[in-house]
């Protein structure tokens, strides 16, 4: 499918009709995300994938009980994670093993402590988050590639999404993406005209 | 391009050739952005498009003089827009011109409404920039579709490039994709694993 028809096709599911996604398609879509652009490959989020029934229907119960939970096969919850400076390491560890010289990495390295350093704790969230949401667009325009639908959701209480889910403090529920096959209908796109958004 | 292919071709370029873009193929990226995914179809940003060599050698001087500008044929600047009051009223004329009704509307309106009054400047400011982070997603992903590159970008300084394109207080620079062709090649892609990723 060209990257246009996905982008004009895919919309905002309201109801999946409950199937379930075949493994392999999953394993797919987490593959279009895991490889999502992130500044300085950090991915400073983590996506709790949840499937059984029960997870889901507490998760709706605290989406203003939006049915498109329930009815998913499954749920992405894309988790900022606020702990950069772990990640960090992490990523330098990744490099070093995967054939680069210290020396090689130090300036890289460097920068993003740097970085991380020239920022509070609400700006850290606020970074991370912006990161999960490019991660969210693979996950989007992902979906229908593969064949199946997503929705995108805001409207959902954080704070009891880390508490079903038993989150660690570090990682803050920023965006809640269910997927699954369509039970509904899309409406025309409503845009602002390019004349407008472009400038 | 299958969209598996543009994800795990598609990098941040360093250096692009100088080369335009043809007028076509930049119209065709603009309509990718404008139907990228949009919470409340509120599309909080507008995309400054700077093509002249003066002013792109500006911006990229407020970049820490990051050559990604100044090789391009093209740099979007996705400024998020914190008069979200302005576009609910904007959408809501949108919506009624587009055969809508009143009563039709009156619920969806009211709520994006009490959304925008629960939000303070910090935080009007926050949810729009996640939102340009999606139309940038559909930007990078959409240059390597159309057959051209691209480069995320966050260093740089807003307050200087807000000074630059004389933006009005409400437009903030978020996060800049300068486009074009690239004139450097890919490294590979360094990816957290996704055992690690997902859970």
């Amino acid at each position: 499918m060209e990257f246009k028809e996905i982008v004009m096709s895919r919309y905002a599911v309201k109801k999946f009709d409950g199937r379930k996604l075949p493994a392999s398609k999953l394993n797919e879509l987490m593959e279009l995300i895991r490889f999502a652009p992130t500044s300085f490959n950090l991915q400073p989020y983590k996506v709790k994938v949840v499937s059984d029934q029960k997870t889901k229907d507490l998760l709706q119960k605290a989406s203003w009980d939006q049915q498109q939970i329930g009815t998913s096969s499954h749920v992405l919850v894309f988790c900022a994670d606020t702990n950069i400076a772990a990640l960090i390491d992490k990523l330098e560890g990744a490099l070093l093993k995967s054939g680069a010289s210290e020396e090689s990495i130090k300036g890289y390295v460097q920068m993003m402590r740097d970085f991380e350093k020239s920022m509070d704790q609400a700006q850290k969230l606020a970074w991370a988050q912006k990161q999960a949401y490019l991660a969210l667009g693979n996950a989007l325009n992902g979906s229908k590639a593969l064949g199946f639908d997503s929705c995108p959701m805001e409207g959902f209480d954080p704070k009891e999404y880390s508490k079903i889910l038993k989150l660690p403090g570090n990682l803050v529920p920023t965006v809640v993406c269910p997927v699954g096959y369509a039970a509904d209908k899309p409406r025309p796109k409503i845009r602002f005209e390019a004349e407008y958004l472009f400038f």
